[in-house]
């Protein structure tokens, strides 16, 4: 467990976590609860679920009172309800918690303090109310300095093309074979799967640099922070968090995420996706300014839905068309990109 | 004079104005409010001096109840104390301009809120407290959709290489031909001169795209929109605000303004400046996303400290090299970049 001091330039979370799931009708209404269970089920100590709950998670239920005292540091709400509104049912079960012991972490719109008499109850408490969509204050502006230490970023031809899976599945295979990397979160779901990170898209035009650098910080010479990369740069409306992310982290290997079934960028479809080529270039040309040593070192695809022989075919051609390692990190192999990582 | 409604997106001010030069000994500690006399000579009905002041803009002094009286819609704050803080001597002459009937206008990181009873005196005289630092809320995030009427957007090699001043001469000098034109301003000191604007360094990074589409609404066909430049695509810690206002400003036209004086980003000279070609390779690649239809119309140098032969050769070599006209605002005409910015 760690606290987060007002010192601090990364949004830390107290862990391990009693998810709350409110009245999730169906899976989909928790899928955060559901992520984190999948991404960081050593983090995830029990559930906790109103009467009209319609889903379980498979964790033992839990009072706020049985959590604190089993070590749980916080209740995230890990359900979005219709309307995406802190429902009044809820503030029994988060007053019990705040009365545990436990932080409350939220990323929702609503804001935590405006429930009345909540951030009251907090502060008498010393707990904390906590939005992951909220960067910390006093970010610097960005050095550009060199920094210690290796870092990846995924990248992509557009948003939501598994930049958070992708550094999460390498993060967590580099660990398994016993390699010093850390998952580095940007956004809010990540923020709760590591326990820590930034909201990237949150902080203010100026600082996005000087974040990102904050939040990869001097490491041992061997050591990789697996960066969750925002946005990108082909992406009208997103594509200077992209720049910034890019510049404040340095990268010295990136890995380009993309899906194969679209051409279109997804939410302003008038605009098409680069080709893997150009997107690739794109990137290593402007990662170039802060890390000239920069290269890509793999292609992840999302190819759920095709059957064996299509991925295969697909992966090759991504392979052969870009020099580096293609992968789906649900479907195959992370060996080849994390081998071309470590240069062996 | 108009007056901000809470649904406006950018930051509208109530002209003319009052300039407050506080206890300023030396001319540059008075920056703000000569770049508003030299730039918007216009808008500047009078000063407002403390007695221990040493200088002046060579406007009329007046009292708040004067400048009330002939017409003024608020007191702008024109100096810069060492410190940066607003001095407590300040506030009864703050006071009277708001008993005056004018708003406050201020770029000073300190609040003018946090001055103890000036909010409530504000509200009770409904006059408005205005940081330009702070945009508005509630912006849009950028959608990309193409906006009618014409844009010229400054872009640099580097900051401060007279992004703000170019834009200005630009839309000036078109208007003096009565060419349809706006001045739109993205920084603090623009915003003042403008009387509008939206700093655009301090939106929140998801929003930057947004933010500069707002700035430059739908317009008439031949109509122009002249925006004034933030960062520089190869500063490392900036380079995301300037690809969000690229993408969003969609400009038709660019203008790349450099010093040839330098070769090192100069906040931090570790990195490189690009070369001229390099740079508006860069700019037109990341504008096309946005506005395929981008080009570079004019190259603008700081040349104020050669004599004219060097500066008539820097011209002519940058001429050659970038293929469209270089002019120096300041010192040489701009009539070969209006004449190239609407095809004659």
């Amino acid at each position: 467990m760690s606290v987060a001091s007002k010192f601090e330039t990364t949004v830390t979370l107290r862990t391990p976590y009693l998810l709350f799931l409110g009245e999730a009708d169906f899976d989909a209404r928790a899928k955060t609860a559901f992520g984190l269970r999948d991404w960081a089920p050593k983090l995830c100590l029990g559930q906790i679920r109103l009467p009209a709950c319609k889903v379980t998670l498979g964790l033992p239920d839990m009072t706020p009172a049985a959590a604190a005292i089993a070590g749980a540091g916080s209740l995230v709400i890990g359900v979005a309800p219709k309307g995406g509104q802190i429902a009044e049912n809820w503030i029994p079960t988060l007053r019990l918690a705040i009365d545990a012991g436990l932080d409350i972490v939220s990323g929702m719109h609503d804001s935590l303090e405006d429930i009345p008499g909540l951030a009251e109850a907090a502060k008498a408490r010393g707990v904390r109310l906590i939005n992951v969509r909220n960067p910390p204050l006093d970010l610097p502006t960005g050095t550009g300095r060199k920094r210690t230490g290796k870092r990846l970023l995924t990248v992509g031809t557009d948003c939501a093309l598994g930049k958070k899976y992708t550094a999460l599945a390498i993060a967590n295979a580099m660990r398994a074979q016993g390699i010093d990397a850390d998952f580095r979160a940007t956004g809010q779901t990540g923020i709760m799967i590591a326990g820590r990170g930034l909201p990237m898209d949150a902080v203010v035009a100026d600082f996005s640099a000087g974040a990102a650098e904050c939040l990869s910080p001097d490491a041992a010479p061997d050591h990789w922070d697996i960066v969750e990369g925002q946005g990108a740069l082909f992406h009208p409306a997103y594509a200077g968090v992209t720049l910034g992310l890019l510049h404040g982290s340095q990268p010295d290997a990136l890995v380009l995420c993309h899906d194969p079934a679209i051409s279109r960028i997804k939410s302003l479809p008038v605009f098409p996706t680069p080709s893997l080529e150009v997107a690739a270039a794109r990137y290593l040309e402007a990662g170039a300014l802060t890390n000239p040593a920069i290269r890509l070192v793999g292609v992840s695809l999302i190819t759920e839905n095709m059957d064996e022989v299509t991925r295969q075919r697909v992966l090759g051609d991504a392979e052969q068309r870009l020099g580096v390692p293609a992968f789906d990190p649900l479907k195959t192999s992370l060996q080849p990109v994390i081998d071309r990582m470590l240069g062996r």
